[in-house]
């Protein structure tokens, strides 16, 4: 019987969870300072509650990537330092001045056109290449002469770069990019040091230098894959049934009749789709979670095509009781990690958190 | 150069090319009544802009999975129809009546919920299950005399069923369900009739009973794959060069470091990225186009993994003038359509459009 819910899927936020992972980052990469990483709306779990509860903890820079995500942030906080990863478009200097960003900077053109129309009391940060290969001032830039004379006139905040292949704690990038961090700022003016996000916490203290960039973690990824997640799990999923039915034999379930039951089987729909950001790929392989009274737990089948809105998972096996229009079914708990999913899905958990759709109930714990 | 710009990748919504496609499929479906699907945000282009331009090119008929996507859209026209997919909760009882939102019933509770605590003046939809196996009433539901009972008492407004394999147009489940249908409403109280979604209507008349529900199709969609695109292209994304450097030989782009190069390579990186809702699935795959003044395109290969915020390409065979900080890449256009990306993304349009993230700078033409 379905009554006194509504219909949309549940998002729940833990942000007690947050908090213990901020306060387990910092305690591992002591005496750097622990910075958070904020952008796309906190990976998707809601910037406001995420950035307060940082901020109630002790963390007090942040790193986005656009100037509208610095400024929803500065008007949270007053006294907090904040990055903007992305560089500098010229039109939005104005804005960044206002509002106290401190650009991240990785190309001779942004450098220049810092020292021209930037704020001179704000010390830019720069990006150094080192093998990531993405967004970076390469060693071909810095050593030419716009780019000394610029540093002449302009002291640095901060010189970051980022690692490549971090989660993998053997990896030979790990050294080669650490060996050219250390080589190039030898060449460069002094200021604190950056090198390491998340995953580059756990590789140990030579990564961590003056400030550690820490995203995925505190949303509770385990960005060491190498060994047992360390952190606690923040988001819980749930969607309800709508519908359970029986299914004879030989029949098709969901689009494209990708699936077919073999024998009679017993049907449920969920009111989660992909329209939600839930892979479609999970097609006839996701699962989905019921738990009984006595903490015995129970996975249905993701059966034939996701839908936009709903999907289906054979029920047949679970306790009737559990399986009920108006009970709900978990998609991802503190046992089936966003992790969990991400593999399924053959994917990472940074990719599903930052799909997570509009249509949410959000609530934030 | 990079100015005059913001650094936020673009969306650009083609309203008129909208117009256009509910126009065509109005014209294929006359007699029958055109409605559209605008559920989830009308697949992640804007439900007021989307919603207003339909209105204003005649549709009076509307399909929303939720209660408060219901109310969104009442709140924009107080003289269209609206339909909710997802069914009744019976707390979202009060907000049904008092935004005149039709259910479209699927389950024998609903029906019997609608009945004591409906609005007694809103005929509500019934839908029927004919093969999809998801959301709909099963023949030994409507056998009941639970049902034949709460029919006596309540007036049906549309009988309506959903196909699951129509983007084949000789697919047998085709058939299978039109004939189910057939057989239903034969002994169901009469009522306007609607099977078919975008899918559906180029299947033929046979299939278009009283209403359509154009969803899919409206926004540029293939829904007819066996035959060329007869809909108009309805979205545009483009995203700003960030950074344009070269890669000598035998090093790494991207984490994971999954792209090597074979000699020396130039490479941009875009502000766009998985975030954004480009399926991460693309990396080392995906395509991002460049017109020269002629209308000559060039593509550069995505390389490397897509990261949250950012993809790089290979742009060393592509004109200088065209790759400079500052200008932008198309990820989707004309040429290369939704379609086109989600083949790539090995997924479907549908997915594609529904992820698209919150970052945009979202232009409606």
């Amino acid at each position: 019987m379905k009554n006194k819910i509504s219909l949309q899927p549940q998002l729940r936020v833990d942000l007690n969870a947050v908090k213990k992972n901020y306060q387990l980052l910092k305690k591992l990469t002591t005496p750097a300072e622990c910075a958070a990483v904020v952008k796309d709306n906190a990976y998707g779990l809601g910037v406001f509650e995420i950035a307060k509860t940082l901020y109630e903890s002790g963390c007090k820079t942040f790193f986005v990537s656009y100037v509208f995500e610095g400024i929803e942030l500065r008007k949270l906080f007053d006294d907090v330092t904040i990055f903007l990863l992305q560089g500098i478009a010229e039109e939005e200097i104005p804005f960044i001045k206002q509002f106290r960003l401190i650009p991240v900077i990785s190309t001779l053109d942004d450098l220049v056109l810092w020292e021209k129309q930037g704020d001179k009391n704000t010390k830019p940060a720069i990006q150094i290449e080192t093998g990531l290969n993405r967004l970076g001032l390469h060693p071909e830039e810095i050593q030419t002469d716009v780019f000394k004379k610029a540093l002449k006139n302009t002291e640095i905040s901060l010189i970051l770069s980022h690692l490549s292949c971090a989660t993998e704690s053997n990896h030979f990038m790990n050294h080669q990019q650490l060996s050219q961090f250390q080589q190039w700022i030898e060449s460069l003016p002094k200021a604190p040091l950056s090198l390491s996000a998340s995953d580059g916490i756990f590789l140990g203290k030579t990564f961590h230098y003056d400030m550690v960039r820490a995203g995925a973690a505190l949303y509770g990824i385990n960005t060491a894959p190498y060994r047992q997640n360390q952190m606690e799990p923040v988001v819980y999923i749930k969607a309800t049934i709508l519908k359970v039915f029986s299914v004879p034999d030989d029949q098709y379930v969901g689009y494209g009749a990708t699936y077919r039951t073999y024998g009679n089987r017993k049907i449920a729909t969920l009111s989660i789709g992909y329209g939600d950001g839930l892979p479609r790929y999970l097609q006839n392989k996701g699962k989905i979670w019921f738990e009984d009274e006595n903490a015995h737990r129970y996975f249905a089948p993701i059966v034939g095509a996701i839908s936009m809105d709903m999907l289906s998972c054979d029920v047949s096996h679970i306790p009737e009781h559990l399986v009920v229009p108006g009970k709900t079914g978990s998609i991802i708990d503190a046992y089936y990690t966003i992790d969990d999913l991400a593999k399924d899905a053959h994917t990472i958990g940074y990719e599903c958190l930052t799909r997570l759709g509009h249509r949410f109930k959000r609530i934030h714990v």
